[in-house]
C-alpha cells in the first residue's frame, strides 16, 4: 500500500497538464452501451445483473423529518434515511442500504459525461477534469465508515424511546470500500501555493453545498472517490464523484463533487457556522468539530428484537473511531458490573466499522447488555454520565435541548426483559 | 481475529446440542416483514432500497454454452455467466455481477425458513440446524476470491480470439467479503470421530451437487457462509447458505448447502472423477486438484478497449493466489523485455483479489502489456511456455484439446496497436 509513494510523482507534466488528459478516457464495451442508451437498471434477467432474494426485506427508514407546507396542510418530508444496522453482516454496508442525508435536497441526477471537477484558487495550474480523466489517474481502495455527526442524537424523542431500534439510535453510520484518487495526487498536480491552508469543496446540489477542510487533512488521507464496494458510486451517495474525508463528520465528504478551491481561510458556509457548530462554555460558537469519537453498539440482540428463549447467543455489534483503528471492544452482560473482552471478528481497518462478537448464554433473567470500545490512541467510549461530565452539563441536558446534539458517542444499553424482548435503556 | 480461539469452545453443551437451538432465531422487524409477505424487491423507492445510476450498464455475459434440443432445433443455454472485470473497481465484486456457474441447473428458490443443514456421518452428535440457528453461532468475515478451475481455459475459441475481452478471458473469478460460521466450530460441536478424513458436502440443486473435501481443510479455513458483501447471500450464490473453501477450485464451495457427511473416504462424485480431473503422464486420472495457482491480469487497458491517444495511463489489474496473500506484482510495458514492480493499491488479504496499479505513459507505438504475480510462498505466475514445459506438452496443446484445460494461470498479454485499440495476444 504505497499510495503516498506514487502520489509524489507528477503525472501531468508542465503546461501539458490539461492537454494530456483532454483526449478523454478509455473506451470500453460498457461505455459504448452507455452511448447506445441502454439503461443501467433495464435488464430484468438476474443472470445479467442480480437482485437479492425475494425473502429478504431489509430496508432503510426515514429520519430527521421536516414539515413543509402542502395543499392539505403540512407534509412530512424525510431529510435522511437510516441504515438497518440490526440486519448488518460483517463490516460492509451494502450500497442499497447506506444511510442517506440529503439536507433537504433531492439526489442530483448527474450525467457523468457532462460532469467536471475544477481545482483552482491558490494553485499554480488550475485543473479541470472529466470523470473518465479522473479514472485514468492512480487510485487506491480504502475501507472507511461515514457517520453523520447527529448520529445517536438523544435530543430526539424517537432515539430515547424504549421501543427504539438500533436503526433508530445508530443508523446514520455506514461503511464501504471506497475507491478513488488520493486528493494529495490532484493537489500536487495543481501545485498548491504558499499561503494556502484550507480547501473549500463544493457539490452539485441545488444549493451548492460547501464545506471548508484544513489543507493538512486534504494532503493526508482524503480521496476523490468514484467507486463504492466495487461499483460506481450510487446516486444517493454522490454519483459520479464525491469526497471521502476519513473519520470526520459525514458533512465533509461532499457529494456530487464539482469544485475544490484552495484558500487561506475557511469559507464560513451556512452549515459551518450554524447547524454544524455548538456552544462553548464561554458563550462563543465552536465552529469546527471534525473527528468522530470512538463508538460501538450491539446490533444483535438490539432494541425491538426478541430472544425466543434462554440459551446460547452470540452477541455481535460494530465499533468504529475517527481516531484510527479499533484496538479493543469490551462487553458487559450484567449492566456494567463486569466487562470482558469481545473478539474482533474480521478485517480491522483504521476509521472503519469493526465487527465484534461475544459468546453469551442467557439464563432467562432481566439484564442489560453494553459494549464499549477503545481506539488505537487509547481513547475509550464514555458512558452518558462521563460524557455529561466532560461537557459540563447534566445528563438530562441531552434530552432537554431543542438543538441537535452532535458527537454523542455514549455507551448504548440494551435491556433484555424476561419475556426475551429487548429495549433501549439509554434513559431508564 | 481470534476465530480459532472462539472455535475451541463448545456452544451447544452435551445432549442439549439440538434442544438448545431448536427454539429458533432472534425475531426482528425484518423477520416480521418477511412473515407479512412484504417482497424483498418490491419497493420502488430508491430511498428504501437503492439502485445503481441509470448511466451505469456493466453486465454479466453468458459463458460455457451448451445446446439443448428445442421445438425449433438446438437452443443455446449458458451454464455460466462471467464477471465484467474490465469494469472492476478495487477488490470487491458487486454481488449483482459475481460470476455464476450453475452446472446446467437453475438457481434454486430456497425458502430460508424451510431450509436445514444436516451434519452427520462419523460424528458423535449429529446436528440439524435452521438458518436462524446458524446465525446465532459465532461468525467471522473474510475476503476471498472464488474462481472456476476452467477460468482462462485456452481450449475455447472465444478465449483465444484477438477480440477477447478480459471478461471473456478471466471473468470466472470474483471476490467478496464472506460472513459465516467457521466449519471447524460446527465440526467441534458435532464431535468428529476418529477415522474420519473427508467431508462430503451436498447442495440443494436438482442433482444434489456433491463434493468431497479433505477434513484437514474443513478444520482450517472453510466457512459455512450466509453473508456476502454485508448482505445475505444472493440467490445465484447459493442463498441462504453455502460453503466457502478459500483458495480452492470454486466447485468445492457448494451452494445451497444442505448436508455435510463425515467419512473415511471421498464419495467419488460424478464431477470429481470426470470433469474435474485430468490425465496424468502415466495415463491414469488425476482426480483431486484443489488449489488455484497464482494468477494476475491487467483489467485496464484490456482487450476490446481503446486508448484515445498517447499520454498518461494508470495500468491497473487484479492478482490472486490460492496459496495465500499476493506479495508482489510486476508489469512489463514492452512485451516482457523489462519488468518493474507495480503498487498494491488497497487491502491485501490472503486468497483474495489484490488490486495493483502501474503508472505508464504511452508513446503511441505498438507494444504488449503483461503482468505477473508472486504469492507469499514465492510461487510465480508462469508464461504459457513455462506452463507447457511444466505440464510436458507443446504450447499448441492448449488450443487443440477438446476437453477443459483447468488451472490455466499463464501470464496474459494485451497488445496495444497504434490506433490505440487493445487485443488479446495469448496466441500471437
Amino acid at each position: 500500500m504505497n499510495s503516498k509513494q506514487s502520489g509524489r510523482r507528477r503525472f501531468l507534466k508542465g503546461s501539458a497538464a490539461l492537454a494530456g488528459l483532454a483526449v478523454g478516457g478509455i473506451r470500453s464495451a460498457s461505455a459504448q452501451a452507455l452511448d447506445s442508451g441502454t439503461s443501467g437498471t433495464g435488464s430484468q434477467d438476474p443472470h445479467v445483473y442480480g437482485q437479492r432474494s425475494r425473502f429478504e426485506t431489509s430496508a432503510r427508514v426515514g429520519a430527521l423529518g421536516v414539515y413543509e407546507p402542502g395543499p392539505n396542510g403540512p407534509t412530512r418530508r424525510d431529510l435522511g434515511f437510516r441504515t438497518p444496522l440490526q440486519d448488518s453482516i460483517g463490516i460492509i454496508t451494502p450500497a442499497p442500504l447506506h444511510f442517506i442525508l440529503s439536507h433537504g435536497f433531492e439526489t442530483v441526477d448527474v450525467d457523468p459525461r457532462q460532469h467536471r471537477l475544477l481545482i483552482h484558487g491558490l494553485v499554480d495550474r488550475p485543473l479541470m477534469l472529466t470523470v473518465e480523466e479522473l479514472k485514468r489517474l492512480p487510485s487506491v481502495s480504502r475501507i472507511h465508515f461515514l457517520e453523520c455527526n447527529a448520529n445517536g442524537d438523544p435530543a430526539r424523542a424517537v432515539r430515547r424511546a424504549p421501543s427504539a431500534t438500533v436503526q433508530q439510535t445508530h443508523g446514520l453510520t455506514s461503511c464501504s470500500i471506497w475507491t478513488g484518487v488520493p486528493l494529495a495526487v490532484l493537489l500536487r498536480e495543481a501545485g498548491v501555493q504558499k499561503g494556502a491552508s484550507w480547501l473549500i469543496a463544493e457539490g452539485a446540489e441545488q444549493d451548492f453545498h460547501t464545506k471548508s477542510i484544513p489543507l493538512a487533512k486534504g494532503m493526508d488521507d482524503v480521496l476523490v472517490a468514484w467507486g463504492q464496494n466495487g461499483e460506481p458510486l450510487r446516486p444517493e451517495q454522490g454519483y459520479p464523484i464525491r469526497l471521502i474525508v476519513p473519520g470526520w463528520e459525514g458533512i465533509n465528504s461532499v457529494k456530487f463533487l464539482r469544485r475544490i478551491k484552495l484558500a487561506d481561510q475557511p469559507t464560513m458556509g451556512m452549515r459551518e457556522i450554524s447547524k454544524y457548530s455548538s456552544l462553548r462554555l464561554d458563550g462563543k460558537g465552536r465552529w469546527f468539530q471534525f473527528e468522530m469519537g470512538p463508538k460501538s453498539v450491539i446490533t444483535r440482540p438490539s432494541g425491538g428484537q426478541r430472544l425466543p428463549g434462554r440459551g446460547f447467543y452470540e452477541i455481535t455489534g460494530l465499533a468504529w473511531s475517527g481516531g484510527g483503528a479499533i484496538r479493543r471492544v469490551e462487553v458487559s452482560t450484567d449492566g456494567g458490573l463486569t466487562w470482558k473482552d469481545a473478539q474482533l471478528d474480521g478485517p480491522v481497518h483504521p476509521k472503519a466499522h469493526t465487527r465484534f462478537g461475544f459468546p453469551w448464554t442467557w439464563n432467562g433473567e432481566e439484564t442489560v447488555l453494553l459494549s464499549r470500545c477503545t481506539d488505537e490512541r487509547g481513547e475509550v467510549q464514555p458512558t452518558i454520565a462521563e460524557l455529561a461530565t466532560f461537557w459540563r452539563v447534566n445528563v438530562d441536558y441531552f434530552r432537554s435541548v431543542a438543538m441537535i446534539v452532535g458527537h454523542f458517542n455514549a455507551i448504548q444499553p440494551w435491556k433484555v426483559i424476561r419475556d426475551g424482548s429487548v429495549e433501549n435503556a439509554l434513559y431508564s
